[in-house]
Parts: structure tokens; sequence; C-alpha cells
């Protein structure tokens, strides 16, 4: 039995998310369907982020075990070439078994792209949340701030009944780039809709229509119904994965 | 009868192309749709430059004129909604009489996008051409500085029969911004498919595989088949029209 890793890049907006589901295209699916094809078994992949539908990533990875002969070279071209450039494969290699793309991670970072502009853009509709507000920076840097550290993000997650929603956020801030207003995390792991939902509280406060030092009070108060709108699933970006 | 200018940027990878074409989705088709639901007659538009498909714009302009009153900021959020994020109106205004968005410009910028880098970007497949070969911009640009200046470009233009193939390039350079090299050129107008092939024959110079001063003699011959192959249209952005 032999463990490979690979690294994907994806765009999302033509799948319903990462994970595997029957019966609807998902990156996991699609994948797992390339390498039985080209592998000639069938091949359960372990993934180290689930991001959700609509969501990208620059970097994404994923592992799997196989005991039949794997051509790295080969699969790599096979992957780009059967998923038509909406997932590419930048490096496929043997690793130490025992390796798990989830389990083996250390943290994981994401971006969230916000167009500052007057103007929707229609080559970034895809990848962006067009917020035309001004946005006040430093008021959202604030709040960035507020959520390093290990807090229960019960108050920014979709909870999963029973389960921690105790996270290690590493880092948060947000920077501007030209038009683009963007947010960078990291943390040990996220839980569901956990970047999507510190966005939405950053830029409300970017907005003036939130204080930034509210967060220690809503993190405290685990109150779901205090966290912002979520921002849309478009604007995010699994960008690495730290091992 | 009042002329009205429109200001529009769009992603072109869902059209074929921006002129009319009965029985196919283009750029104009969809406007001049959504124009006469809005102002309640069928309006004919004038193009500032007719892209290809696949080709984008980041500013065009177009003009059209009408007896029938126009509400110019309820008509810009009238395209915004109904061509879905992909076409987006920037900018809508009452003009002189006579202005044409085609015969008033006195030039139009394109900008070209390789990205130069050894793996594929799926989130920026329909906007630039890959290129993972090493590119020397020197070549490149000794190439550009070819095309400047006043020109028979019959061997860069797909040829229609009996029109001139003479254009004024005013300037032509490339530039690197992180991973993508980026071709700006300027022109009182170009001819069809002149963009690409001047960017294939450019490219084919970065890459060594033809010397960057036999532009004046491929010009000179007027050759067709001395130019290089055309880049893809994914590339291609419509970047400026200026009056």
């Amino acid at each position: 039995m032999a463990t490979y890793r690979l690294d994907l890049s994806y765009d999302g907006s033509g799948f319903r998310g990462m994970a595997r589901q029957s019966g609807v295209r998902t990156v996991q699916g699609e994948l797992e369907r390339v390498l039985e094809q080209v592998i000639g078994e069938p091949i359960q992949t372990v993934v180290a982020g689930r991001t959700d539908a609509g969501v990208h990533a620059r970097r994404q990875v994923v592992s799997f075990s196989t005991d039949l002969p794997v051509d790295e070279a080969a699969l790599a071209r096979s992957i780009n070439r059967m998923l038509g450039g909406e997932v590419v494969a930048g490096r496929v290699g043997r690793v130490a078994d025992g390796f798990s793309a989830r389990f083996s991670a250390v943290s994981r970072t994401y971006h969230y792209q916000v167009l500052n502009a007057p103007v929707p853009d229609p080559l970034r509709r895809h990848q962006v949340w067009h917020v035309s507000d001004t946005l006040d920076l430093e008021s959202m840097n604030r709040a960035a701030d507020g959520f390093v550290g290990v807090h229960d993000f019960a108050a920014f997650c979709r909870q999963a009944e029973g389960r921690s929603t105790e996270r290690h956020v590493l880092s948060a801030g947000w920077d501007r780039h030209e038009d683009l207003v963007v947010f960078e995390v990291t943390a040990t792991a996220f839980c569901h809709q956990m970047v999507r939902s510190v966005v939405g509280f950053c830029v409300d406060a970017g907005r003036g229509k939130v204080s930034p030092d509210e967060v220690g009070r809503i993190l405290a108060d685990r109150d779901r119904n205090a966290g912002r709108p979520m921002a849309p699933a478009a604007g995010l970006i699994l960008w690495d994965v730290a091992y």
C-alpha cells in the first residue's frame, strides 16, 4: 500500500462543493472518477478542507492510498485533461504511510476577496463579493483582531449538534490591493461557514453598522443570531494548507 | 431625437462576440433586447470595438438615439439586473447629437494577458493564455516596438477583400505583473484578429522561436502565412476607448 498527496486548485463555481455527495457534481466526486479510471480501482480520497458550493481553492490537498502502481506525472496530466481546466493538479507525489491530507494538516489559510468599487466587475463576479459602500479598513482590522486566539466560535458557525465549536485562529487581517479588500485568516481548523460569518461581521464593522469591539461579547454569548449575515460563497478561496 | 452613450464591461466567455448576429447569443443582441424592453421601441446600437467570441471588455462604448424618454440611472440598473452580471453598465449619459461610439472614437486600447507560470490557474482560465515556457520580455518588447507607427498589417489581419489593412499603432509594450505578462496596445483602429496575431508573434519572439527583428520584413511582405499562430481569444480584453 502506498500513499499519495495531490495538490489541487479549482474554480468552485461549477461545483456543489468539495465533498463527495451522490447525485451532485462535486470536486471530490469528479476527482475520484478520474482516479478510478486512471489507476484502475475505486479510490477513496481524504481532503484537507471541505469547501462549500461556489468556494474556490488555490491550494487544496488530497491524499489517497492504493496497492496499484501510480505514474505520478501521468496522473497529473490526466486530471488536467479530464477535468477541463476547472480542476488543476499542481503536484502529485508519494508520501510517508500514515499521511492524511486532513489529519496531518497543522493549519489552513483562507482568503476572502471583497471588490470595493462603485461598479461590479463581470470578469470577477464568481470570485469576489461586490461591496460599493466605503469601507473603513481600520475598523475591519480591529474586528479581525478580536477573532485571533482560542475561542468558542458557536456564534460564527453553523452548529453541528454536539460537536465542539472551539477553534484556534492563528492570524486574521485585512489588506487593500487596488480595488480589492482581502481578508487572510489562518487557523488550525475552521468550523462550518466560519470564514464567511467572520467576513460578514468585519464588513459590517467596515461599513460602520456594528462596533468592532463587539466581537468579544458575541463570542462569549455564543449566540448564532448575533452573528452577521454571511458573506457570499464566491469571494472565498482556500489559499493554503500547512503540514 | 436624443443620443446616449453607454459604457459597458463584460465577460465575453458566454457570448459569440459583441456584434449582433441572428440566432446566436451576442453582447449587442442581448443589450438591444434589454434596451427595447426598457425604452419601448427597437433600438439600434453602434459599438466602439467589435470584439470576437470569448473576448472581454473592461470598457466598451455603445451609442444609440431615440425620441422616447430615457431614465439613465434606471436603464443602467435594468441592464445590470437583466444581464445577470455578465454585462455591467458603468455609465449611461446623454451626449451631443452626432456622437457615434464608433466614428467619434480616436483610439482603442486592448490588453492581452499571458499567464506565465508552470501550472494553469482554474480561476483565470477564461481570461488568460497559459504559457509555461520561459518568456524573454526584452525580445517581446523589441517585437512590439516593430509594430508601432503606420503600417500595412495585412500579414497580421484576417483579410477583408478590398478593405485597407493600413493601421496606426500609437503604442505597444509588454509588462510583467507577478505571474501575468501583459500586452498593452493602442491604435486609432484595429483590423480583424490583429491584436491576437501580434501577440502570437511577440510570444514566439519571447520563446526564442522567431527573431523580433523580423517584424519589419513580415509587415513589408504582407504575407498572412508569415504571421504566427494567433493567440487564443480568452486573454484579450478591450481595455479603453478614447474620444
